[in-house]
Protein backbone atom coordinates (compact mmCIF):
# COMPACT_ATOMS: atom_id res chain seq x y z
CA UNK A 1 0.00 0.00 0.00
CA UNK A 2 1.56 2.98 -1.11
CA UNK A 3 1.86 5.49 1.74
CA UNK A 4 1.19 9.42 1.52
CA UNK A 5 2.53 11.81 4.07
CA UNK A 6 -0.96 13.33 4.84
CA UNK A 7 0.63 16.07 6.39
CA UNK A 8 2.19 17.68 3.05
CA UNK A 9 -0.92 17.24 1.78
CA UNK A 10 -2.83 20.88 0.23
CA UNK A 11 -6.40 19.10 1.74
CA UNK A 12 -6.70 20.71 5.49
CA UNK A 13 -8.72 17.76 6.37
CA UNK A 14 -5.81 15.48 5.14
CA UNK A 15 -3.45 17.98 7.02
CA UNK A 16 -5.72 16.94 10.63
CA UNK A 17 -5.72 13.37 10.04
CA UNK A 18 -2.48 13.70 9.89
CA UNK A 19 -2.62 14.73 13.69
CA UNK A 20 -5.65 13.16 14.83
CA UNK A 21 -6.58 10.01 12.78
CA UNK A 22 -4.70 7.50 13.63
CA UNK A 23 -6.59 4.51 16.01
CA UNK A 24 -7.04 6.03 19.03
CA UNK A 25 -6.54 8.94 19.04
CA UNK A 26 -9.72 10.99 18.81
CA UNK A 27 -10.89 9.01 21.92
CA UNK A 28 -7.92 10.20 24.12
CA UNK A 29 -8.75 13.99 22.93
CA UNK A 30 -12.30 12.66 24.29
CA UNK A 31 -11.23 11.66 27.53
CA UNK A 32 -8.83 14.87 27.95
CA UNK A 33 -12.10 17.16 27.04
CA UNK A 34 -13.98 14.38 30.13
CA UNK A 35 -11.11 15.89 32.52
CA UNK A 36 -8.21 12.91 32.04
CA UNK A 37 -5.04 14.31 32.73
CA UNK A 38 -2.73 11.21 33.26
CA UNK A 39 -1.38 8.34 31.16
CA UNK A 40 -2.88 5.84 33.63
CA UNK A 41 -6.40 7.33 33.48
CA UNK A 42 -6.28 7.13 29.48
CA UNK A 43 -4.92 3.75 29.85
CA UNK A 44 -7.73 2.80 31.63
CA UNK A 45 -10.50 4.25 29.56
CA UNK A 46 -9.61 2.76 26.51
CA UNK A 47 -7.68 -0.14 27.58
CA UNK A 48 -4.89 -0.16 24.26
CA UNK A 49 -1.42 -1.06 24.74
CA UNK A 50 1.15 1.58 26.28
CA UNK A 51 3.53 2.06 23.34
CA UNK A 52 0.32 2.80 21.22
CA UNK A 53 -0.51 5.42 24.03
CA UNK A 54 2.75 6.89 24.23
CA UNK A 55 3.07 6.83 20.21
CA UNK A 56 -0.02 9.08 19.89
CA UNK A 57 0.26 11.38 23.10
CA UNK A 58 3.61 12.41 21.46
CA UNK A 59 2.05 12.63 18.03
CA UNK A 60 -0.46 15.22 20.03
CA UNK A 61 2.27 16.83 22.06
CA UNK A 62 4.70 17.04 19.37
CA UNK A 63 1.48 19.15 17.11
CA UNK A 64 0.72 21.46 19.86
CA UNK A 65 -2.70 19.45 20.88
CA UNK A 66 -1.66 18.73 24.34
CA UNK A 67 0.71 19.93 26.41
CA UNK A 68 3.06 17.58 28.78
CA UNK A 69 3.57 19.21 32.28
CA UNK A 70 5.24 17.55 35.22
CA UNK A 71 3.77 17.90 38.54
CA UNK A 72 4.73 16.63 42.18
CA UNK A 73 2.51 15.93 44.37
CA UNK A 74 3.46 16.27 48.30
CA UNK A 75 5.55 12.61 48.86
CA UNK A 76 5.21 11.22 45.84
CA UNK A 77 7.26 11.00 42.92
CA UNK A 78 6.87 13.14 39.50
CA UNK A 79 4.59 12.44 36.94
CA UNK A 80 3.24 13.86 33.83
CA UNK A 81 0.09 15.55 32.85
CA UNK A 82 -1.25 16.15 29.93
CA UNK A 83 -3.96 19.28 29.09
CA UNK A 84 -5.21 20.59 26.43
CA UNK A 85 -3.99 23.45 24.76
CA UNK A 86 -5.80 26.05 22.91
CA UNK A 87 -5.45 24.71 19.98
CA UNK A 88 -6.64 21.49 21.09
CA UNK A 89 -9.67 22.36 22.83
CA UNK A 90 -10.38 23.65 19.19
CA UNK A 91 -11.11 20.27 18.31
CA UNK A 92 -14.33 20.09 20.69
CA UNK A 93 -16.23 21.10 17.35
CA UNK A 94 -14.56 17.83 15.83
CA UNK A 95 -15.36 15.68 18.86
CA UNK A 96 -19.39 17.38 18.93
CA UNK A 97 -19.73 16.79 15.26
CA UNK A 98 -18.61 12.98 15.21
CA UNK A 99 -20.73 12.85 18.73
CA UNK A 100 -23.69 14.04 17.08
CA UNK A 101 -23.86 11.58 14.36
CA UNK A 102 -23.43 9.06 16.55
CA UNK A 103 -26.37 9.40 18.06
CA UNK A 104 -28.40 10.59 15.39
CA UNK A 105 -27.78 7.42 13.07
CA UNK A 106 -26.28 4.79 15.91
CA UNK A 107 -28.37 5.70 18.76
CA UNK A 108 -27.58 4.22 22.11
CA UNK A 109 -30.82 2.17 24.12
CA UNK A 110 -30.32 4.46 27.26
CA UNK A 111 -30.14 7.73 25.16
CA UNK A 112 -27.12 10.03 24.59
CA UNK A 113 -24.28 9.09 27.79
CA UNK A 114 -22.91 12.79 26.93
CA UNK A 115 -24.71 15.71 26.33
CA UNK A 116 -23.19 19.41 24.86
CA UNK A 117 -24.11 21.90 27.56
CA UNK A 118 -23.60 26.12 26.73
CA UNK A 119 -22.97 27.89 29.61
CA UNK A 120 -26.64 28.12 30.74
CA UNK A 121 -26.60 24.33 30.77
CA UNK A 122 -29.27 24.56 27.51
CA UNK A 123 -28.29 21.69 24.90
CA UNK A 124 -26.20 22.66 21.90
CA UNK A 125 -25.63 20.80 18.53
CA UNK A 126 -23.05 21.40 15.64
CA UNK A 127 -23.50 23.20 12.39
CA UNK A 128 -22.52 25.49 10.41
CA UNK A 129 -22.81 29.52 10.99
CA UNK A 130 -22.30 32.54 9.13
CA UNK A 131 -20.19 35.57 10.06
CA UNK A 132 -23.09 36.72 12.18
CA UNK A 133 -22.97 33.82 14.02
CA UNK A 134 -26.27 32.20 12.72
CA UNK A 135 -26.64 28.59 11.76
CA UNK A 136 -26.75 27.87 7.46
CA UNK A 137 -28.28 24.77 6.85
CA UNK A 138 -26.72 24.33 3.16
CA UNK A 139 -23.01 24.42 2.62
CA UNK A 140 -21.31 23.30 0.00
CA UNK A 141 -17.49 22.67 -0.50
CA UNK A 142 -15.94 24.75 -3.25
CA UNK A 143 -12.37 24.45 -4.58
CA UNK A 144 -10.86 27.84 -4.58
CA UNK A 145 -7.30 28.89 -6.95
CA UNK A 146 -5.20 27.15 -4.52
CA UNK A 147 -6.55 24.12 -5.16
CA UNK A 148 -4.05 21.21 -6.94
CA UNK A 149 -7.17 19.63 -8.62
CA UNK A 150 -7.19 15.50 -8.75
CA UNK B 1 -3.15 -5.14 21.34
CA UNK B 2 -6.87 -5.53 22.83
CA UNK B 3 -9.19 -4.72 20.55
CA UNK B 4 -12.69 -3.36 21.14
CA UNK B 5 -15.79 -3.36 19.52
CA UNK B 6 -16.28 0.99 18.97
CA UNK B 7 -19.84 -0.04 17.52
CA UNK B 8 -20.95 -1.43 21.17
CA UNK B 9 -19.53 1.51 22.72
CA UNK B 10 -22.09 3.58 24.89
CA UNK B 11 -19.96 6.57 23.13
CA UNK B 12 -21.44 8.17 19.88
CA UNK B 13 -17.89 9.45 18.98
CA UNK B 14 -16.70 5.78 19.32
CA UNK B 15 -19.46 4.17 17.31
CA UNK B 16 -19.35 7.06 14.85
CA UNK B 17 -15.41 6.03 14.75
CA UNK B 18 -16.57 2.17 14.04
CA UNK B 19 -18.06 3.53 10.69
CA UNK B 20 -16.08 6.54 9.47
CA UNK B 21 -12.20 6.24 11.70
CA UNK B 22 -10.44 3.28 9.54
CA UNK B 23 -7.61 4.98 7.75
CA UNK B 24 -8.90 6.94 3.97
CA UNK B 25 -12.42 7.05 5.30
CA UNK B 26 -12.85 10.23 5.64
CA UNK B 27 -10.86 11.40 2.57
CA UNK B 28 -12.92 8.88 0.29
CA UNK B 29 -16.19 10.73 2.23
CA UNK B 30 -14.43 13.89 1.17
CA UNK B 31 -13.99 12.99 -2.41
CA UNK B 32 -17.69 12.06 -2.25
CA UNK B 33 -18.58 15.54 -1.06
CA UNK B 34 -16.80 16.69 -3.75
CA UNK B 35 -18.45 14.82 -6.39
CA UNK B 36 -16.55 11.58 -6.66
CA UNK B 37 -18.99 8.78 -7.62
CA UNK B 38 -16.80 5.97 -9.33
CA UNK B 39 -14.27 3.32 -7.91
CA UNK B 40 -11.80 4.43 -10.26
CA UNK B 41 -11.98 8.21 -8.99
CA UNK B 42 -11.55 7.33 -5.64
CA UNK B 43 -8.70 5.30 -6.57
CA UNK B 44 -6.53 7.95 -8.29
CA UNK B 45 -7.48 10.46 -5.99
CA UNK B 46 -6.09 8.70 -2.93
CA UNK B 47 -3.71 6.37 -4.74
CA UNK B 48 -4.67 3.59 -2.25
CA UNK B 49 -4.91 -0.31 -2.60
CA UNK B 50 -7.97 -1.45 -4.83
CA UNK B 51 -8.20 -3.48 -1.56
CA UNK B 52 -8.15 -0.85 0.92
CA UNK B 53 -10.69 1.37 -1.29
CA UNK B 54 -13.30 -2.12 -1.48
CA UNK B 55 -13.54 -3.02 2.07
CA UNK B 56 -13.72 0.81 3.75
CA UNK B 57 -16.65 1.58 0.68
CA UNK B 58 -17.77 -1.85 1.92
CA UNK B 59 -18.20 -0.29 5.49
CA UNK B 60 -19.84 2.98 4.35
CA UNK B 61 -22.16 1.35 2.82
CA UNK B 62 -23.09 -1.62 5.18
CA UNK B 63 -23.72 1.28 7.81
CA UNK B 64 -25.66 3.71 5.23
CA UNK B 65 -23.46 6.49 4.28
CA UNK B 66 -22.96 5.68 0.99
CA UNK B 67 -25.38 3.81 -1.33
CA UNK B 68 -24.00 1.79 -4.32
CA UNK B 69 -25.60 2.40 -7.49
CA UNK B 70 -25.49 0.22 -10.79
CA UNK B 71 -25.30 2.39 -13.64
CA UNK B 72 -24.88 1.31 -17.71
CA UNK B 73 -24.03 3.67 -19.86
CA UNK B 74 -25.03 3.26 -24.11
CA UNK B 75 -22.39 0.89 -25.30
CA UNK B 76 -20.55 0.40 -21.96
CA UNK B 77 -20.91 -2.38 -19.33
CA UNK B 78 -22.66 -1.98 -15.89
CA UNK B 79 -20.94 -0.08 -13.16
CA UNK B 80 -20.87 1.02 -9.79
CA UNK B 81 -21.63 4.25 -8.67
CA UNK B 82 -21.66 5.55 -4.78
CA UNK B 83 -23.47 8.24 -3.86
CA UNK B 84 -23.71 9.99 -0.59
CA UNK B 85 -27.26 9.13 1.47
CA UNK B 86 -28.79 11.69 3.69
CA UNK B 87 -27.16 9.83 6.60
CA UNK B 88 -23.85 10.78 4.67
CA UNK B 89 -24.60 14.06 3.76
CA UNK B 90 -24.82 14.98 7.61
CA UNK B 91 -21.14 13.98 8.00
CA UNK B 92 -20.29 17.33 6.21
CA UNK B 93 -19.94 18.98 9.98
CA UNK B 94 -17.57 16.40 10.88
CA UNK B 95 -15.39 17.38 7.65
CA UNK B 96 -15.51 20.78 8.00
CA UNK B 97 -14.78 20.54 11.50
CA UNK B 98 -11.48 18.90 10.70
CA UNK B 99 -10.79 21.33 7.52
CA UNK B 100 -11.27 24.17 9.48
CA UNK B 101 -8.49 23.10 12.26
CA UNK B 102 -6.32 22.33 9.58
CA UNK B 103 -6.73 25.34 8.07
CA UNK B 104 -6.12 27.27 10.95
CA UNK B 105 -3.69 25.03 13.17
CA UNK B 106 -1.50 23.60 10.12
CA UNK B 107 -2.45 26.42 7.06
CA UNK B 108 -1.19 26.41 3.51
CA UNK B 109 0.66 28.63 1.56
CA UNK B 110 -1.48 29.09 -0.84
CA UNK B 111 -4.48 29.51 1.66
CA UNK B 112 -7.14 27.30 2.00
CA UNK B 113 -7.89 25.39 -0.63
CA UNK B 114 -11.64 24.62 -0.09
CA UNK B 115 -13.96 26.75 1.23
CA UNK B 116 -17.01 25.93 3.03
CA UNK B 117 -19.81 28.39 1.28
CA UNK B 118 -23.31 29.15 2.24
CA UNK B 119 -26.02 29.30 -0.40
CA UNK B 120 -25.03 33.11 -1.65
CA UNK B 121 -21.57 32.20 -1.04
CA UNK B 122 -20.66 33.67 2.25
CA UNK B 123 -18.08 31.83 4.00
CA UNK B 124 -19.33 29.59 6.68
CA UNK B 125 -17.29 28.10 9.76
CA UNK B 126 -18.29 25.04 11.74
CA UNK B 127 -19.27 25.74 15.34
CA UNK B 128 -22.04 25.00 18.08
CA UNK B 129 -25.46 26.27 17.82
CA UNK B 130 -28.06 26.46 20.56
CA UNK B 131 -31.78 25.47 19.69
CA UNK B 132 -32.60 29.04 18.38
CA UNK B 133 -29.97 28.58 15.81
CA UNK B 134 -27.47 31.38 17.50
CA UNK B 135 -23.70 30.51 18.01
CA UNK B 136 -22.57 29.79 21.31
CA UNK B 137 -18.61 29.47 21.81
CA UNK B 138 -18.76 27.82 25.18
CA UNK B 139 -19.15 24.17 25.50
CA UNK B 140 -18.93 21.82 28.28
CA UNK B 141 -19.52 17.80 27.73
CA UNK B 142 -21.59 16.83 30.25
CA UNK B 143 -22.12 13.20 31.53
CA UNK B 144 -25.71 12.16 31.68
CA UNK B 145 -27.79 9.40 33.83
CA UNK B 146 -27.05 6.71 30.65
CA UNK B 147 -23.02 7.49 31.27
CA UNK B 148 -21.67 4.05 32.49
CA UNK B 149 -18.37 5.66 33.74
CA UNK B 150 -14.99 5.18 33.50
Amino acid sequence: MPTRDLMSDSCAIARTLAVVGERWTLLILRDAFLGATRFSQFRRSLGIAPDVLTDRLATLVAHGVLARETYREEGSRAREEYRLTDAGRELHVVLGALQQWGDAHLPWPDGPTVLRCGPGGDPLHVGFVDDRGEQVDEVTFRPTAAFPGV
